[in-house]
């Protein structure tokens, strides 16, 4: 997979792209990052990226013709059409299926504006996807760009490899994580629950679906609409919502 | 405002704290940063940080050791009770009203485990407020925890200072923003709205009201329940349920 980033503040991505899953992924050739300053498309002397709104009003627009130059320079090797992703608070929210979907993809690019706001033209015309992580307010789109860079790019082969995760497998089973005990047995008098010190592998199985359901019926109930549940699981609901 | 970040990727910040605004907010004495490296903490001699956990299974969880110690240590000197923020998929979602909340705070601490699980005690003990962007899978706490530094930092005083931002201000009116345009009128055959070049601030505001309105209809109708809506969109949004 290739990914372009368009950002004014390239320098932010070096730290997350140079490091840990992102630096093997590279290493392993699953993915190019390239991360570009589309000041450097700007024809102006100035290098003018920005400019006022049509029709008065507070801030500033970024303009078309920086974006356009930098998307057709970047694209001009792409045979099947990339998807480019603005990233905006307008835009759909970011769920694993969306990062499934992008895994697929050969190309993405990102474009990150950094607290103006898009020409529409930008919008219409040469964005594919406009994503948002969620209701809150970032001062640009490099880290909600990050965020989608990281998720989508564990998907690809040969970037986990034999990486077993607990954290990573939260929504695999459609509920919350039971929780999760290492040693010490006791830790300044907070001791792990004693059947999974037990070596009882059904009892130990038991309480984690239970500890699970029960989380996720306290945090997140929406979840147990669609997540299948074994038959325990299903008679433990039927008590929580007796006792509720 | 104090921020201390514990992590076993402390590299990874290092873009992201020192450049734009979050650079300005440290120079101007609004926040400062400690990302410390939580292995330190751990005092066998291969410092390790993880271990098997309890009862079997996949992976690898987060000792509490570490980080217990490594609290204790940046919090010597706090004399009101930190926010310590864990990071994990089962947490709270993080919206603008909790990034409100927490910008009102002295000091906040974020944990960032890393592909392991946590060490339930860690959950139990240590922290108050668990959170999670959104329904992805990052391969770590990292990149969320800047997303919520980034949010939460922009709000202190003295920090976006008279930076007026179309961007930042999606959420204020309730709805979403209005398209924007700047130069050039006409951009490869693609024209700015006549309305916008009119010069009649009355028609301009009826329009960026309207196209507000219709923006939020087609991708957020969620927002329309809460939003306050002027008198002349109650009209349009009716329009637009008797034509739907």
């Amino acid at each position: 997979m290739k990914v372009d980033v368009l950002s004014l503040f390239p320098e932010m991505f070096e730290g997350v792209l140079h490091s840990s899953i992102m630096k093997k992924a590279q290493a392993n050739d699953a993915v190019s990052f390239n991360v570009i300053n589309f000041r450097d498309y700007a024809t102006d002397k100035h290098h003018k990226v920005d400019d006022y709104p049509y029709g008065g009003g507070a801030g500033m627009v970024l303009k078309p013709e920086p974006l356009f130059a930098a998307i057709e320079d970047v694209t001009v090797d792409t045979e099947k059409p990339p998807r480019i992703i603005l990233l905006c608070p307008q835009g759909e929210k970011f769920t694993q299926k969306k990062s499934e979907e992008l895994s697929s993809e050969e190309h993405l690019i990102f474009i990150c504006g950094h607290y103006e706001g898009y020409d529409e033209r930008i919008r219409d015309v040469l964005v594919t996807d406009e994503l948002s992580l969620g209701d809150f307010v970032l001062t640009g789109g490099e880290i909600a760009a990050m965020a989608i860079i990281d998720s989508v790019v564990r998907l690809l082969p040969n970037v986990l490899g034999n990486v077993d995760s607990p954290m990573l497998d939260s929504f695999s089973t459609g509920l919350l994580e039971h929780p999760h005990y290492t040693r010490p047995a006791n830790f300044k008098g907070m001791e792990v629950p004693e059947v999974l010190l037990s070596g009882n592998h059904a009892k130990i199985n038991q309480w984690r679906e239970e500890q699970s359901l029960i989380r996720t019926y306290e945090r997140r109930k929406d979840l147990l609409e669609t997540a299948p549940l074994t038959d325990f699981q299903r008679t433990l609901l039927k008590q929580l919502e007796r006792n509720k």
